[in-house]
């Protein structure tokens, strides 16, 4: 298992993703060295500090010039801009990748600077946590979790396996999608969650008539489950609504029609609807529990009794 | 700590928090003896083999008979009926208390049929898991949550002190609240998350242009957050909104007004709103965390890595 897939990794940013892939990388020994650059001085710092890269470098040029595997680990505005410094120094030959949560933006971005003999393969990994920076990667965060990678039209069939051993060899399950599909999947899987958790939070933040000490206080009645993902990078964020529009406005169209339906429910006393509602809505947990997507454990194990149930 | 706080409880209503509590009262010796009546013969007798109460009776009214300290379980539709039938057996110095979501309504519902002599003392504890039923409770549930009491005027002054430390010996920390305002609280610390919940799972559910299994699959995402209090007991959350129907229209009303002007700013690529709602309620989750509420681990501690931010 520690045969190496690529001689040299360079991460374009090494945050909570980026500094996750050098750890696992690491440990399985899938890459010979590691180099990073990072806009942030301090971050470049803090990625050597803690033994996640063999050098960090000032410019993201010199961090490409080598690399045999190029994965771009930056918010999205930065794509455009990164692609035309880094495309004229990409090595013959090498493979780039990238960890968005967009891909049609991704490819608009960055395809247009890759010459020829390099291969793009944008790529996601669906896992995360509400925490960012180099300090907060772990080696198992893509553990079972799925990795999305949406090839563009002619791309070389051994580099496109290369890939998908690198991040099977991670923990991974790899999927390949269209990238116009996965924008729309992962509007309603990922996107409109967190835009409606942002919004509930703000909404909960603005209330004059309840004091934020009693929203604070009373949170475990549900609201500090949206919290979580509320806290969440801002810059990172912004960029993917900016990014995929089209599907968030049409999954929010949706969203806003529905809550419109429940909303006269309750004005108009119509119990059978709402039951009927939260009666089906039970079926897809469960489903998610037997897929593996998530912990059978009551409210995520956050309160793990030993004696629950008996 | 064993001093019997109550000789006889009668539970009515024996669900997952019906059931923590005999456990609770069970191992701390707060109660000398349990007495339970469930709708359901079903659940009596898993409440017996559970070794949950002492005896389990198949009406309501021989349930009170005797008891010192008789606390509702059940859903909120069932308490009007129910107060009739109880009412005229109440014991004389008994306390008559409840764990309902809603407290207005509780005491519109209850307080007509309690006979003089008998402390009625609404309350709730803001504790629960997505699981229900006897076999869900477990004794630590209410530790470190709150316990919300909303006396009434003209409340025994001894009856509200015994009931205080009744649940603070359960391991709850007890707050004192006017049932109105109770109720605006709830809404926007629980009932509106319960019903974003529920509504963006249907919204998932119904869609065409993504299958159901990748739904499932890109859960991570975020959307699997969602899940968890989507499927709480279907019928106790239709009752609280057909209670607390003012208070909740009122939230969901700010709620949609604040998502349209998230809408807005997605439309016309205003990326500065969106970064500063994104970044003010990272603030919040914070807060809930020293406060206790909520587990400092990130992703809910589902993930646990040893090695996280090493």
């Amino acid at each position: 298992m520690s045969t190496v897939l690529y001689k040299r990794l360079a991460l374009i940013g090494i945050g909570l993703i980026g500094s996750s892939i050098a750890r696992a990388a690491k440990r399985d020994g899938l890459v010979e060295s590691i180099t990073t650059y990072s806009k942030s001085e301090a971050t470049r710092a803090k990625a050597l500090e803690l033994g996640l890269v063999d050098t960090a470098v000032d410019s993201a040029e010199e961090a490409v010039r080598d690399a045999d595997l190029v994965i771009v680990c930056t918010p999205l505005s930065a794509y455009a801009a990164l692609g035309a410094v880094i495309g004229p120094h990409l090595k013959a030959g090498a493979t780039l990748t990238d960890v968005g949560s967009v891909k049609q933006s991704v490819i608009r971005d960055l395809a247009p600077h890759v010459p020829a003999g390099v291969h793009f393969i944008p790529g996601h990994p669906v896992a995360g946590t509400e925490h960012s920076g180099p300090e907060a990667g772990f080696a198992e965060l893509f553990r079972d979790r799925w990795l999305i990678l949406t090839p563009v039209a002619g791309t070389d069939a051994a580099a496109l396996q290369q890939l998908h051993t690198f991040w099977t060899r991670i923990g991974s399950k790899v999927e390949t999608m269209e990238p116009q599909h996965h924008d729309l999947v992962l509007a309603i899987t990922s996107h409109l969650p967190h835009l409606i958790a942002y919004n509930i939070v703000g909404t909960a933040d603005d209330l004059q008539t309840v004091t934020k000490s009693e929203v604070i206080k009373y949170s475990a009645g549900g609201f500090r489950d949206f919290t979580r993902i509320a806290a969440s990078d801002p810059t990172m964020w912004r960029d993917v609504f900016l990014n995929n529009k089209e599907a968030v406005l049409e999954m929010l169209g949706r969203f806003t029609e529905d809550l419109a339906a429940l909303q006269r429910a309750i004005r108009w006393g119509d119990g059978q609807t709402l039951f009927d509602t939260f009666t089906r809505t039970r079926a897809i947990r469960r489903q998610i529990i037997d897929a593996g997507q998530e912990t059978p454990a009551p409210d995520f194990g956050r309160n793990r009794p030993s004696g629950a149930g008996k």
